[in-house]
């Protein structure tokens, strides 16, 4: 391959608290260490299929570092192997792939980044296995990669969730009430659990753990009796009861996010007031995790990965990925771990610790 | 009267941040500058029927500055006038206000501090005259008591509310969204209006301007062929639209707060998502802002509140409630306004300020 | 006059969180509202005389509502009536007022909104009286402005003062020290008394009240003895011991502030230290406290007044500017009140109440 | 040995966020996992040499977990090894620790846990050969233990920074000016190299690499010939010039800390300022860096060490210490690494990331 003189990146899925400061680290490591140029595509695979594209200078990263979202946009549609398009009047699917081939030479790319989720990250390898130069730096905010100790965003979401818990602590405590945080986690428990511990929750229902609403009440009765006449319940989205289903939601066609129309937390909610006769209440956070200015410890993974991404297509590692491992930054095979869930290890200390704490896990 | 050697305090309603900080100034007033006693009654006038009381030192006080809350406990039921009891099986109401005057008796206190809301209020008024020596502190997150320019506990619920919407911007930016955030305010729009004010908010719906539909999806539009493909609105729980009703929602008898099964937010939220077909999504804060350490402002006055109402006592005038008149701390008879709900005026400059920023107030 | 089509504004002085919403408030009041051009001038009364200009859109704008500093640029040099200009090898003052009529003729521009303290709103006057049809809008972190009851950037400072309180609190309590802590105010005692008040300070130092070193150890040694074995010192960079001077500080020339080698913090610890012989620890937090984001109170206080200076300049009411009385806001003649600093009043109640909850002010 | 029914606890050194959350995790996981009493003794080692020790009970540790500081106060002095007595009107050293086993006895405790830092875990490691059952909890708020990957307080500490480089951001920028923080880190510069990436800075100032004001300067002058007119320096309080000695500072005998009176920042900034005639500012974090409420991340590894150490006891694993490795506690030998300072290492990713992004790292 030819000596990379221009590099191209995108952010793709849902967006987290983080995507600037990879951004940010791209642009300032391509253009200072090594001279490059760098293309930002828009709105994730999108513009990469449209040629939606703009230059990237040290200039559009001024004062990005501290913000929250991503300043070239990001959605979950708009997969190139998988692309609608309207035919005789139905929609159908095709593979647009070649487009992104065309449009990577007219922007005379000659690498590209690829920041996203287990989605996002599935695509960039097939783009890797059909010839495309590309590295990726693995998000999510639910923390749930397989490849990676920890994804950025995932803390800011913690700290927003536990800010939370802090705020109900008070109220829940002046007015001897059960509220109920609902978070996110549709298929991992780690926003909820590490919220719960750092929160001071009692009870702490996650999908790992199927829960036993009986065990629930029991925790908070035991509470009543031990004269704490409050208690505080985190549950994360995608928590279910023993041999329940999760709670079906409507959904909007396409979106990958349904329209909250009372979800787990408000069936948790009325669940133990039934049983319990205590006034309790619902707090549903929603998009608040994915906003905000990123965590000290999210600015920093994210600007490691950053720096790390472009150092990998200047040694010419394509189709791999960059990741944390301990305390280093590293990289594994695109993809690797892809369709993995990484849930809470039921053996782990964290759920040991929470269990040794008195907290509930509902079962 | 003979000299005050022994005053009470209770903390009624709802909660709101600052009630500890009014609790640690009366406290500290009385002690350090006049030598009382203080006692506290427990869970708002409960404690004041059920002769459950503490004895407040400084000790007592140490710490409780920054922390919401109240550590007195609160409660909007237990009205001496109007207190529920059982007879011969069946619930019925009877007037028990001459236990309050034994109990006060009981814990030798020679007048009593009532903070708490417009319903409080009103009861501690009946008190005073009734004969008993009350002096009142105004209290409700909702900034709507008409007689006092701002009451404590209101700038930290709107800074929580701010929050939440800068929080919201980065992710409906990064995403070309709409972004819901319901927030309290039954019947008055104090909240929602300054927190959209400050967060930067397109669309601001209030009890007081009944909405219309149309206009919220107007504005959303004209953004969209502006190239703003987001926006952001904020809507108090009590918003109704033009002609009709405010959201019926479950309640739970003796309650204050519905559990929110789909409040009004949502409504708005789908109404708009049909009609403009955007990704629509809700966050409900609910109890999220009556908690957390309150703001400056918020320690401030209701420290002032505190040393005020035990000046008051000092200066014999009972049947008077502290209040803020400017940026003077004041006072006015105890039930002043009483009833009469402050809700935002229509030609405020906060309105006119609103409109000429391009905010639809949804008419 | 003929009608304004075209309004400059430029902010001059010390920096204070809030000027970039009034600058949002000013462009959107001004495109939206009245359909407006909009013309920021650079860098203070500087750009106005040099002529250093950039138009301002709604585009603009965007996002800087949350965020500190001035997208303008600020300082309080360039005094276009004592400008310094190089003559014959010596710096000379020369009027360059004439310039700025000039560039503002250049500019096409109408009418000027000056957003500025005391010696920039003072400049505006000048202006206005040569017959420049000016607005003013007054800043001042301090609180200082004889004109207006709050000025916006104050409640933020404070809170950044509250903040830092908060923190040592937990470490002087932990470690059984005497923590100082040096705020803002040079000539008024605003920051220090109210975040004093906030933070739960035991002695609170400002230059209204010039203080005995031996009452404040008193107050420290009386804590001793009640076992309280911490205590928290606010001092304001203005105060000063009873018949001394202002803490003399090495300054740089033309810069309004002076590196800190150690003001009046490190005196009142280094004596306090030697009397008491506990440790003594100082924060200075310096220029943090005119920086972050704007607080809720600062955005909006900032937003009204930026809309209400172009209302003032579409009613051709020129030499006024915006102020805020009671929970209105309204107007006076600029430079009302002009070198009449608004300090403490010694019978406010704030004064009142912080002695009557036992705090030392040093007297 | 027979069986633990008791155990002791204490916290030494300087106080770091999360001491309380560590404190609550060992006295939960005591009482509810293994029905244990728990006793805490008062101000390190002081509290165990003179017999100052109260019990705690679950009650004492309500409310703790979001505070910073530590309720069982904490102090640097106190050697059981190395104790100063008064002998003939003369301080000598002494060893006192058979009252440590006497005093352990008294209070029928069967084992001790020892948080603190290097100097109070090589007590406890001594402690250890002479026979008394011990476990260790590592806690320094520089981050600079071999024997942990991470230690709690210093996330919080990082974060205090950060948002400190945040807010002067925005004021550095509208004023063109050289803003110069000083941070911890006497002997490693983690807080100093961690806060200035998370924050953005321009120039850090490590311990680990001496530095030369000419660098430093040349890359002020680069960034304002790319007309970026401000520039942000970090500076950990142990930088030091190539081939100079760290500022002495006055410090008070027997205290682990100096008073500031003009420490390191205060020199780089004038040199700064003389030879680049820009305004240069100085803020001094001190103290304000070990307080404050913990973040999500050391709340939940403080509570991970604390149940982890019990655990360690009812294991008989005396002579041992929580540390984290990678994702996961587990445990060293007291004392592993005792006297070795873990410096940011050379060749870490994160120095490699700070000098691709453009940072000057002074050298």
């Amino acid at each position: 391959m030819a000596r990379v003189k221009r590099i191209g990146l995108l952010t793709g899925g849902g967006d987290a608290p983080g995507l600037n400061a990879v951004i940010r680290a791209v642009v300032k490591t391509a253009i200072k260490e090594y001279g490059l140029g760098v293309v930002g595509f828009l709105n994730g695979f999108g513009g990469l299929i449209k040629n939606q594209a703009r230059e990237l200078t040290e200039k559009d990263v001024v004062g990005i570092l501290p913000r929250g979202g991503t300043i070239l946009g990001t959605t979950n549609r708009d997969n190139p192997f998988h692309y609608p398009v309207v035919k005789e009047g139905k929609k159908v699917f095709v593979d647009v792939s070649d487009r992104i081939f065309e449009n990577i030479s007219i922007q005379e790319v000659d690498a590209l980044i690829v920041i996203g989720g287990d989605g996002s990250l599935a695509i960039a390898r097939e783009l890797y296995e059909k010839g495309l130069p590309v590295v990726g730096v693995p998000k999510t905010i639910d923390n749930d990669l397989a490849a990676t100790d920890q994804t950025f965003g995932f803390d800011t979401a913690l700290t927003t969730a536990m800010e939370a818990l802090d705020k109900l602590h008070t109220t829940a405590e002046s007015h001897h009430r059960v509220m109920v945080l609902e978070v996110m986690g549709r298929y991992a428990g780690w926003i909820a659990l590490t919220a719960g511990i750092a929160g001071g929750a009692d009870v702490i229902l996650i999908p790992e753990i199927p829960y036993q609403i009986d065990k629930v009440v029991e925790k908070i009765t035991e509470r009543g009796k031990q004269d704490k006449k409050f208690s505080i319940i985190v549950v994360a989205e995608g928590a279910k009861p023993e041999g329940g289903e999760m709670v079906v939601q409507k959904t909007v066609e396409d979106s990958y996010d349904p329209i909250r129309l009372g979800g787990i937390g408000h069936v948790v909610a009325q669940q133990v007031e039934e049983m319990t006769g205590k006034e309790t209440r619902v707090t549903i956070l929603g998009h608040l995790q994915r906003g905000g200015s990123p965590t000290a410890f999210d600015r920093i993974l994210a600007t490691r990965y950053g720096t790390m991404a472009v150092n990998l297509i200047m040694e010419g590692r394509f189709g791999e990925m960059v990741c944390l491992s301990g305390t280093k930054i590293t990289s594994v095979p695109l993809g690797e771990g892809a369709g993995k869930m990484r849930q809470v290890p039921l053996d782990s200390d964290l759920i040991r610790s929470a269990r040794q704490l008195g907290i509930s896990l509902g079962d």
